[in-house]
């Protein structure tokens, strides 16, 4: 059985893992959303030697061994592999890993955005840095990322990078759009529309089954001010 | 012919590749060392489409097909099994992609130090909110990347991750704390003896025949202040 192991209470990076399990409609055990936070806890603390420096990761068999994977494009690739929403042809597969990467790049630029000082610091305690944080972000970051995407996606004949074909990257890149429409509301309001092929993919990701019936689940956590993408409103400007 | 692409005047991101291909003695062009910026520049304008979003990266012949791969992890991961440098085993090998994108991760973390609100701006500029991003960066994060390395490296009788063998994580591991110890020498000198295996490991490293003879080569750019690591002295402290 697959395991996934991230923290309930927050879509968070764990967000972009079940994303691609529900829309291959893979079934998956989301651990500590049915166990609860201290199973998490409880798992993570005995690991020794080589193991996950944070959550998400997944637990599963590989090759008759039980494995442990973690960070989010290393996750993803593998279950692609195994469960075939990869390209199925090495060196697309090769340019599937550079761009989820490069997603994993960018939800990191997220969170430092209302945290740049320190990850364990209150945000009120580092509001000012943010402020200007958020304005480098908004202004350059997110034109310059949508944009990379953008590109990526006008490769090809959509709706996805791969073509008709969705990939964990596409359900990534709709996590992204939604996440950063979450966070900067008016800036996303302003810019989507140099972005419409990005903004194509988002939208065919949403129409897939699974997604549909993730999204109108309880499996299905809102965004909140914990977690990567978080609402503040004076970080937010067209 | 693999041809390496990174910005010619700093270690950077670029030194990840550099060493592993130097400890493994693969030869390759390191084309804008040869050729200068401009022909980077040059090499990087006319691509559209799925391309990396920054260097270091690397063309190369995947089954018959010109290929680029960016971002370090995925660079050298595919390197290290084109190159035998890997584990040679799935599961062991999905460990080290693990271990080699957590070094991502720091890497990514240790620029934020000195450029926290924005990248395009001067670190003069942030100096203030740098000096708190350094702070919290000295006590919390190099303690608990640091000891999560060194735990990886428990799991085995070393000096390397995989043991005897050594693999791109491990020519990671050394240049992290070149890195470190560069950009923090109070710091590091105060903790290092906490991680005794990762000293170990970085030993050993530097004691590779391919590294000794690269960084006694030209090839070999030391760290400035343009780089990753910088050595700013109001950021370290012990």
């Amino acid at each position: 059985m697959l395991d996934l192991w991230y923290w309930p209470s927050i879509p968070g990076r764990g967000e972009f893992v079940r994303l691609a399990l529900e829309a291959a409609e893979v079934p998956y055990r989301d651990r500590a959303r049915d166990e609860g936070v201290e199973a998490l806890v409880a798992d993570m603390k005995p690991r020794h030697g080589i193991k996950p420096f944070a959550p998400p990761y997944i637990t599963c068999e590989v090759e008759g061994r039980e494995v442990t994977i973690a960070q989010v494009g290393h996750i993803l690739t593998w279950l692609a592999d195994a469960h075939g929403f990869g390209a199925s042809d090495l060196p697309k597969d090769l340019e599937l890993i550079m761009l989820q990467l490069t997603v994993s790049d960018v939800v990191a630029e997220v969170h430092a955005v209302h945290h740049p000082v320190g990850v364990s610091a209150y945000y009120e305690d580092q509001k000012d840095a943010a402020l200007v944080a958020a304005k480098h972000f908004r202004e350059e970051r997110i034109p310059k990322f949508l944009g990379y995407f953008e590109d990526a996606l006008s490769a090809i004949d959509g709706p996805f990078v791969l073509g008709a074909k969705w990939s964990h990257v596409d359900t990534s890149l709709f996590q992204l759009v939604e996440g950063l429409r979450f966070m900067f509301p008016k800036r996303m309001a302003a810019v989507e529309a140099d972005f419409p092929k990005l903004i194509a993919c988002h939208d065919a990701v949403a129409a897939l089954p699974g997604i549909k019936a993730y999204r109108a689940s309880d499996r299905c956590i809102p965004f909140n001010q914990d977690g990567i993408f978080r609402h503040y409103p004076e970080l937010d400007a067209a």
